[in-house]
C-alpha cells in the first residue's frame, strides 16, 4: 500500500441533531467534489446558540483522500 | 455587526448520557446567570468511570456572549 | 484521597455508532487488563470513510487508573 | 508588586477598520464593568469576509486586572 | 443557517505596508477562484527584513466559505 | 455526581516565597468572590526579576467552581 | 517579491525507503496537479508497521505554491 | 551510549505539601513496577481545593526508563 | 475492521545512524514485549552532541497495537 | 542557496502606535548588534492597559539572520 | 516605558532540592553574562532520577533582558 | 551533575540531502561560535521546492550548552 500519496482537505460540517450527524453532513457534502475520501480527523467542535439551547454544531474536519492518477 | 464586543466564559458541563447532553447541560446552566449566548467551543472531553462503563461525561465549553450595554 | 498515585495509559477505542460508543468500547476492552479505572480524556477523534460515509470511529483516550498496591 | 492577585477575562472585541481597533474597542467595552484593566494578550484574530473585502476583524483577548479588595 | 457546509482554504497573503493590507491582498486574490468567502483566521504572522526594515509582512490564513450546490 | 455544571475562571497569584503560595495566594484571594472551588489546573509560571533574584513568581491557574443553585 | 498570494495545501507522502523519500513523492505527485509548487512544511511523521518492521513512512506536509494570475 | 531503547509510562503523583513532594510519590510508586527510572517530565500540574485552600497537588509526569534485555 | 480496541505505547529509540535507524531500533526492541505492533507516530526527535557531531538521535514515538483477546 | 545556516534570537518590540511600528522598533534595535537579519515571525502580541487604553503593545518575535563566516 | 526593546534567552538551570533553586540558579549564572533581567517563564520542568529518587530538576526558562544601548 | 546551568540556541541548518545533513551543518556552524554543545532538539523541518524536487532541507533546531565558567 505503500508509495501512495494523499491530499488533505478541511471542511465544516453542520447540524442541528449531533456531533456525528454534522461529520456525517461533511463528508456527504464533500464526496460530491472529491473522490475517494478514506479518512477523517475533528479539528474542532463548535456551535451556535439560539435561544439557549444548540442551535446547530459546526465541526472541522480534515478530510483525506486519494490523489487520481 | 462590527463594532460589537462579546465576552468568553469557560464552563464545564456533565452529562451520563452523551457529550452532546453535557453541552446541553451547560448552556442551560449558564443561561441562569448570563444572557445573550451566542456561541460555544468544545475544548476538553473528559469523564469519570465507575464499575468500567462512563459514569458521566465532562465537557468543558468557551461560551460566547455579546455585552449588554 | 491524596497522596494516591495514578497510571495513565493511551488506548484508541473504535465503533461503527458513535464517538460514545468509541469511548465505551476502549474502556470495557481495558477493563480486563487494567483495574480501578477511574477516569478518562478524548485526546483526539478520527475515523475512517468508506463508500462515502462514516465507516468506524476512532477515539484516542487517556484512561487514568490507580495503582494497585 | 508581589502578592497581588490578578483575575483574566476573555473578551472579543470587533472593528471594520483594524487589528488595533478591534483591541480598543474591547477593551473600552470591558472597562465599563471591569476596573484595574492592566494588561491584555491576543489569543486569536479572525474576522468576517462580506463581498470579497474584510467585514470586520474579531480579535480575541486575555484581559488581566487586579482584584478589587 | 443549520446543515450547510464549508470548505477552509489556506493561502498567504503578503504587503509591504501592514498586517491588514497582507490580509486583505490574500482575500482579494482567493476570491478569483473561491465563490462565498465567508471568515478568514490569521494563523501565522511573518515577513522578510532587508536592509533593517520589513519588506514586507506575510500572513497565512484560513479562508472559510460555503460549498457551492 | 452527575449533570452538575461547572464554571472556570482564571487567575494569576503572585508570591515573592515559591509557586506554591502563588497558588494559594490566588485561592485564598479568589474565594472571597467565588464560592465552592474544586480545582485547578496551572497554565503557566512566570516571575519578574529584580537584581539577579525571583523578585516574586506569577502563576496563572484556571479555577473551577460549581455554579450555585 | 511582496503583494504575492500563495496558496498551501496539505498532502500526505508515503515510501517504504525514508523520510525523505515519502517527502519526494508527496512533491513529485502534488505536482502533476498544482504548479509553481515553493515551499513544504512537514507536519506530521507516522508509519505503519508490519511484521515488526517500518512497513512504509507516512509524511503529512503543507505545500506552499504561487497563486497563478 | 546509542541505541539503547527507552519506554515512557505516564502517571500522576499527589501530595498535601508541595509539587517536588507530588513528583517524588509519583516517582517512588511507579518504581515499584518500573525498573532502571532515568528521566522524568512534567506535563500538567493541577489541584483540588478544600475550604478554600490547596487539598492536594496532582502532578503528572511522563517517566523514561530503559527496557529490560 | 470497527470495533478493534488498540493500544499505545510511548517509546524512545537511538541510534548513531540515522533517524529512520532509531524508528526502527524501538520498534525491533518494543516487538520483544509488545505483539501486533501496528502503526507509529513520531512525537519528538532530538539527539546528543559529542565534539561538536551528532553522537546519537533519539527519537520518541507512540506505538499503536492491536489488544490481545 | 542551500547549506547555509541561520540563527533565530528572540526579542520584544514595543510601541504606543501599533503593531507594526513595535515590530518595526524590535528588529531596528537588534539590527545594532544583529548582522544580516533575514526573516521575522510573531510568537505572541501583547500589551499594557493604562486609563482603559493600550498603553503600548509589545510583540515578541523570533528573529533569523545568516551567521557570519 | 514604551518603545523598549527586549531580548529574550533560553537557559536551563539544575538543581538537587527544588524547581525554584533551579530557577534561581538559572539565574543567578545566567546574570554574570546577561544585564538588565527582567521576567522569566518557565517552558518545561523535567528531572533525572537515580535510585529511584529524583536526582536533580532540570527546568528550562525563557529570561528577558533590556537591550542596552 | 546537578547545579550545572545550560543555555539554548535556536540555529536552522541546510542541506541538499537529507534531514541528518541539515542537522550536522547547523552543529558545525555553531560550534565555531560556541562551545561544549550537549544535545539537539528538532522544533520544525521545511524546505525549498526547485522544479518539482527539494531544491533543500531546513531543520530548525534547538540547541543546548553548558555555560562557561
Amino acid at each position: 500500500m505503500s508509495d501512495k500519496v494523499y491530499a488533505i482537505s478541511k471542511v465544516v460540517g453542520t447540524s442541528k441533531k449531533s456531533i456525528e450527524d454534522a461529520i456525517d453532513n461533511a463528508i456527504s457534502t464533500a464526496s460530491k467534489s472529491i473522490n475517494n475520501l478514506d479518512w477523517f480527523e475533528v479539528k474542532e467542535t463548535r456551535g451556535y446558540i439560539d435561544n439557549n439551547k444548540v442551535a446547530y454544531y459546526q465541526v472541522s474536519l480534515e478530510l483525506g483522500f486519494r490523489y487520481e492518477k
